[in-house]
């Protein structure tokens, strides 16, 4: 156990992948402006979408294992917090 | 509180709302049956679905709120198959 | 090939996998009435829905490969009705 | 109407939403920096998650409606890459 919060123990993993993502959408950019063809640039989008998936999912994680402690008022307010996040990504 | 699990609040509206769903599911059979437009039946099956998603949603959120209380270990155990069942809404 | 729309050829299939989906919600159905674990109930919902999903998809595909066709006007229409579902998925 | 295929009408509001989607990402980048609290780092992801969902649907509308033409044998293949973007989608 740490006193730091979430997901500080994979924080350079997070940063790697986001710095990754970061390219992944510059290079989307790029697609457009060579007006590259449409379903290319989509798939691409999507590689982004789910890597962009693949760090919220790792935070939720972390969220539920580390977070989600404490006082029952405080897990309470917190089990909102996630189901709003879940909602989001179930609709 | 109470002694019971998770959904038992909520227990009849549960099974009025499946009720429903199960009466969806025959409706787009009928449909199918009679080979209508299959926009139409497309339709009727994401409504039968984003009905079923709502179902899920309610028992995800009397999990967060209820079942994850107890001992640390408990918590965890039930942190990790909370997340499995995210992971497969947020494929 | 045939004259009728879309789905037809493999219209016995679909009746057979959305007999499954009935039985699917139907078994969900017991578990709520016998109280059983959040989790597995979910568990079973979200099998339902994939198969739900499933039926969609193959729907969506036969639409695709066969209906797209016609004048010009025909077409827009119907690629405004396919973007409609499309989007319900993807929401 | 212009011969160019699918978003070069929009290509101008497309690097747009993308310069917006990158800025979001780097402001992500930040907050897991700064090692902030890890719901709001999520619903930072989801809003570009969003976002970037916006981008591929508008592309698919315009596959949809300006490159599912031509020669039969032409559209067959245009729809099938068409279901395996939505089948990404809709997983």
């Amino acid at each position: 156990m740490t006193d730091k919060p979430g997901y500080s123990p994979s924080k350079e993993q997070m940063l790697k992948r986001l710095a990754r993502i970061e390219g992944q959408v510059r290079g989307v950019t790029r697609m457009v402006e060579e007006e590259r063809y449409c379903i290319d640039v989509l798939t691409q989008i999507q590689a982004a979408e789910a890597a962009l998936r693949g760090v919220a999912l790792g935070l939720l994680d972390d969220h539920v294992h580390h977070c989600m402690v404490g006082s029952e008022a405080d897990r309470d307010e917190k089990a909102s917090e996630l189901m709003s996040a879940v909602g989001r990504f179930a609709r």
